[in-house]
């Protein structure tokens, strides 16, 4: 059997664990018109993924690395049942050509809920064709088709087609001012979208809650003040092995302090920690 | 009232989980002579450390880090409690110019447990005076004097008189071979001891258990296989934050396999975690 096809359970005792650090099942947009608190711009923000004792998210970009247990990998699709997108950058896309649906078993009669694919992909680079996994998978009607969010103003007709073709489409967003606005094909790097703006294309689009999984480029950028900020939640899972030097490390960039010397760039707090097979899941929210 | 007087509490419900992680109360060399089995030619050996997020000691070697809550610490003086001697790398020694004694307040009437510190020093560069922390411990009775292992075979006099003056030696270990011998005051880094010599040295003074604290080179070179296979037990304390790009990094050096692809240089087994305060305790054994 293909194991992508396979279900996945999750225990209810554990899920009730997650519920204080994940999107309100009622979405607040939905919330309606009482208490006159203005209507949020972003999506509630969920930052998660798995890395090991070293805080490698991979052995080498591209390279599948087992990280986490069956159990954890259970507790992922959970989480995408709960969020309405999933986020990773073009990075992870490339690299991995992930699936980003969920494949928890639901209830009998009771369709899944899949999240929408966000893949940030400033420069229009990621090559899909049809045989894709998300492609794939959206057609099949086991996941939904992902939105690219680029800075390319005109993306390549061809990926228009094959995207919009399954329910995908690609979201514009200006690149942050003072970077060149790409055109399809540049070199990677040169562009960098803001997060507030991105999120906030997200939220436009009628999604109220994203996950971000990755990968290193993603979740360190995230990583840093202000963009913190945006994160309402931390679910990280911590497997018990070390990648060694060289990996795809989590670590947001050193900063200093007026003396100009080294501190801690960011601290979590509200503090759980749930063992999950011979994994360990913390649960945090960032201090500001 | 100096800080470093006060003493501390760990709760007996937390040590009873840590037990199965420890050396046994009633060292083997004691046990007499049933059995037959070989005396061990080494100590248990626990390596146990403070880690950020992403597998920092420190935020740079020397830049004193605080890391880990009030709990860990306690916990960290219960450790020291339970093992013979406590080793830290020169660098260590340098930096942070550590106590290494035992502040966990012991019952009535009952003397505490020092560990004997041990400092791996091959080339004889730790410029210790008699205002050394660990020194000053020593005289007044708060803690042992440490027993330094060097490559180098006639340490100054000035320094061994100091040793020597309370209670503390050099222990000489042949450098690895091919190695060349280092004379007092030599470059730091040109020469390398073989754990399995240190160990056997720290046998050979009686010392039946041994914890490893730190500090990054240390740790490292001991993650190494087949010097991994000295540790009986790993107990890693995370501390729920970011240290940031440039810290003192715990990853041990990429493996690759038979093919010439990156493989995870070690995992652990037979792993629980203990939630401590904001922290999580991890206790395994390495994966053989
Ligand atoms: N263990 C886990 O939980 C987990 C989860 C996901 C991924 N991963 C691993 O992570 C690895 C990939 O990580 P990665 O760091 O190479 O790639 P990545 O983070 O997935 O993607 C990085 C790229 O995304 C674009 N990007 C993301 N945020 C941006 C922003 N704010 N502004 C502009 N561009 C942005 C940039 O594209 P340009 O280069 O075009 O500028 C950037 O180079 C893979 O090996 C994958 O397996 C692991
Ligand atoms: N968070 C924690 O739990 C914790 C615990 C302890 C320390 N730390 C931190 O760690 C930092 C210091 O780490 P570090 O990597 O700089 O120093 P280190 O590991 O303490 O000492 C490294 C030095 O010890 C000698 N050495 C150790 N093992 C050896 C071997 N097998 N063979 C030969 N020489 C050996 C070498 O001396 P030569 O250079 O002379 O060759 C080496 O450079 C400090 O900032 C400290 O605060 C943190």
């Amino acid at each position: 059997m293909d194991p992508s096809a396979e279900a996945l359970t999750f225990p209810p005792s554990y899920a009730i664990q997650l519920e204080p650090h994940l999107p309100p099942l009622q979405p607040t947009s939905s919330s309606g018109s009482s208490g006159g608190s203005p209507l949020p711009t972003r999506p509630f923000v969920t930052l998660t993924f798995a890395t090991s004792l070293d805080s490698s998210l991979a052995l080498a970009p591209g390279v599948r690395t087992v990280l986490s247990g069956a159990e954890s990998k259970a507790m992922t699709h959970y989480l995408r049942s709960r969020h309405a997108a999933i986020c990773v950058g073009v990075g992870t896309a490339v690299a991995d050509d992930p699936g980003l649906n969920c494949r928890l078993s639901s209830p009998p009669g009771q369709p899944a809920h899949h999240p929408r694919p966000v893949v940030i992909d400033p420069h229009c680079r990621w090559d899909f064709t049809a045989e894709a996994k998300v492609l794939q998978l959206a057609r099949a009607g086991r996941g939904l088709a992902p939105f690219v969010v680029t800075a390319v103003r005109e993306p390549p007709e061809e990926k228009l087609q094959l995207l919009e073709g399954c329910g995908g489409r690609f979201i514009y967003v200006a690149a942050e001012p003072g970077a060149p606005e790409p055109a399809s094909g540049d070199g990677a790097g040169s562009t960098r979208l803001r997060w507030a703006d991105v999120l906030a294309a997200v939220k436009r689009e009628g999604l109220d809650s994203i996950m971000i999984e990755g990968g290193g480029y993603v979740i360190n950028s995230l990583l840093v003040a202000p963009d913190s900020e945006l994160i309402d939640s931390v679910i990280i899972t911590i497997a018990p092995t070390w990648l060694g030097q060289g990996g795809v490390v989590v670590s947001p960039p050193r900063t200093i302090d007026a003396d100009g010397k080294p501190t801690a760039p960011l601290r979590l707090t509200n503090v759980s920690w749930h063992p999950l097979g011979e994994d360990v899941v913390m649960c945090g929210k960032i201090l500001r």
